[in-house]
């Protein structure tokens, strides 16, 4: 059984996270023999979406593709290189006509082919396609061209989450879930071979409210009032998983959650 | 240093999560000389709400004392103990005039007092007073009787989660969060001593969605139908944590998570 | 030019809707010369849905056609008919697969086709198809069988509606709003043709909050506590419009509300 | 029987309403007689906030008080004089230490005092204080100073709306929506003595969505993706309603609407 390892990253958040990702990625893709490193990128340009010079720079750092969510627009950047740029797809369940893509089937170094879907959750969130149907019809459609199936889903209600990795069990590598930039401790292997996690968990300062200053956010919960958000400062950290996967049958092997903090 | 040891129970599912909690909860009391138990029974009846007769069976298993969270009332029989019921709280911002009592200082064996609190988060959920105000005023209230004050946290948003949790840091013994029943691997202590988690997680079926059975969930998502959930079967789980409490000053000395399955 | 008159009817609600229709919708279609009468049905059994008696009932007493809302599946009994009744729609952007229609052509007393479709809005509410494109798709299908297309969009936001209504100008005869149950001063012909109002109001008791009995609503509001919802009595009244339309094009010459009270 | 009139103007968007009322308010407070003057003005800005600058011309024009509403904060310029201008109020159930003031008891010209309330609701709004309980403690605060009591209830949900006017009724002399945008229908005396409308409808450009330009909600509905909005083009309204009141006693004699449309 020849396997693959991947690497993914949750939701990076402004310089914080893109500095520790410099720092860190290339010992840990060492360390853990990572083949193929996904990561969440849309809250990489200060908080609120993502530029190209940005994208850039996490590519060089060691991430080979991105997924993002519902920031996706917030830096207007974005439509200046969405579509050329083959590395990143958005949540695929924005409706016919968005710039780009909503998932990308590519070969990895080794020579194997990999999908990797982006998708939105409708619970708490925008109002978008169905995310289940929408799963359907890109799995039906890429599962000639490749057996390994990755699917970030970026949704708020676990209910919805967890629901969602049951119902792709047997047809995707790997569903994990992010947005709530908080890790979950639930990482298990689905009976047909499904990797599951709820949230991949935040990858920037580690004393914060999900990457942002504390006392602006609570600030903002107490007056009601409007606040500036600003990424926080202090250490750091790197919040993911390592998958090890079948090539041939594209199952799931082992889950492991991984969790670096700056001391 | 004298210690207390706290075990905090996720949101108990229904039968089989009552199930595993007698069968399993006396020794991991002995295993990890608990002190003292604290669980959320919101979901104890059939995933909706408690009864009487459940608390009483809750207590027997080894519960020392039960929180609730936004399905409180959804089990009508609560109306007709929750006034004289000194074991259990109910959400403290709920409004005034709400049967029931938010929080309460109760003496346990070893003679030490505790404060427990009950708060509701306002994120996607119902419109109830400040969360964050409602906890300022009891632990004003009680910080005099009690050097350890203890709090769940009902509530959806992360956001709101961590920052209750830094809010507190340094009043409070512990921030637990629960409702999404999805056990969070962001435990800690904080810098003033306060340990935090996101959610404690779910103490019920684990092949399931929330504790329920996970294809009517599904059925629902994609169908937008109505549904009629049901507790689902198969093998259960108990999650939650172990905090390690100095009984002098009230702060954490530690917080550890458990999560234990059925074979 | 040959005109046909429609009226269409707000929210049914209860009994007491379908009372005061029974007595004084005979009356009415005579006053008004009314060529067709459509209400909306979604709360005329006891404010939760329909059933085929109470469906057959409002037939009798004078209306054409019934339109729904997100009340549609409240009462169980409308899966026992909904898929043969053939005078009834609910909205159509469910998914693909749910009982029921979403718009149907029928041929009325005159000789004339009518197009009538039902959408549902996703601001606030449940989470379904794009109205817009649901519209879209609807119009193209049945703009060959019918120059008369009349739109009950049932939604909650003022700007969805208000959006909808320009979005069909000149493509549908009448958009009509429901769901919120207070009828608004805002009726008028669009520059292209389109009757438009934001919201038929409601057809039930007028000392009420939306039908209900307003002191059960109340306490609702301010206890946060779980009530019992149950129709309203005393007085009633009858809500909705008469729209006058040009039976060639399509086009809508007059639109004006009715607003009937009991004494 | 003395009766004083009050001419009350739904929310007054950009500079197409401001230019409306100044040049056509002179006119309607001689043609009807008004004695006092009150506006929502929380989208007067460019459709976001108010600016001291506006507020000034607002009063200039011949208004004499203001209300506001969950764009309070829009514009940063109203902190800079929310604190010491005596003729806005801002929603009272903001958390208490929050700028500005949520009631006012003023002396009119001839010589009675008005207490003017301004309220958000909860449904679908942000999490403010309950406004039942705010209504209740300002009234009790006030009637000893004024018989006549203006609420600005400024809410989203027509039963949160509804079920303020009869929890009010007897108690306030006046309980009129905003935020909505549309005027609408159902303005009437209720039983002891309140008069209440849902929504006073709104004062700015008449082909547009809630005053923006219709192209560009549209597209937002549409694409999902981020639109800039503008306040429309084209000719203007005026909404809202005049009211009667036995001075004497504060109970409202008539309520009439108002919808003054530019040719
Ligand atoms: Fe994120
Ligand atoms: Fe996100
Ligand atoms: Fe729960
Ligand atoms: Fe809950
Ligand atoms: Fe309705
Ligand atoms: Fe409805
Ligand atoms: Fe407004
Ligand atoms: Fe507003």
């Amino acid at each position: 059984m020849k396997i693959m390892i991947l690497m993914m990253i949750g939701d990076i958040v402004g310089r914080p996270g893109r500095t520790i990702l410099r720092e860190k990625l290339p010992l840990l893709r060492k360390e853990y023999e990572v083949d193929f490193v996904i990561a969440n990128g849309e809250n990489a340009a200060g908080g609120n979406g993502i530029t190209q010079k940005i994208a850039q720079e996490l590519f060089i750092s060691g991430i080979d593709f991105l997924t993002m969510g519902n920031h996706i627009w917030d830096n207007k950047d974005v439509f200046n290189f969405i579509e050329e740029e083959a590395r990143m797809v958005r949540p695929a369940n924005y409706p016919s006509g968005t710039p780009g893509r909503g998932y990308q089937v590519i070969k990895i170094e080794s020579g194997i082919s990999i999908g990797i879907i982006n998708i939105s959750g409708r619970t708490f969130m925008n109002a978008l396609d169905c995310p289940f149907r929408t799963a359907d019809a890109i799995i039906d459609k890429i599962k000639n061209s490749t057996s390994i199936v990755i699917v970030d889903f970026h949704a708020e209600a676990t209910s919805e989450k967890i629901a969602m990795g049951w119902y792709l069990d047997g047809r995707a590598t790997l569903v994990a879930g992010t947005h709530t930039h908080v890790q979950t401790a639930d990482e298990r292997i689905l009976p047909n071979g499904t990797a599951y996690i709820t949230d991949l968990g935040m990858t920037g300062p580690m004393n914060s409210i999900l990457g942002i200053e504390k006392e602006t956010v609570i600030k903002k919960f107490i007056s009601q009032l409007p606040v500036r958000f600003e990424v926080a400062k202090g250490p750091s950290q790197i919040n993911g998983i390592i998958v090890e996967i079948d090539e041939q049958t594209g199952k799931a092997q082992k889950i492991q959650r991984m969790d670096i903090k700056e001391i």
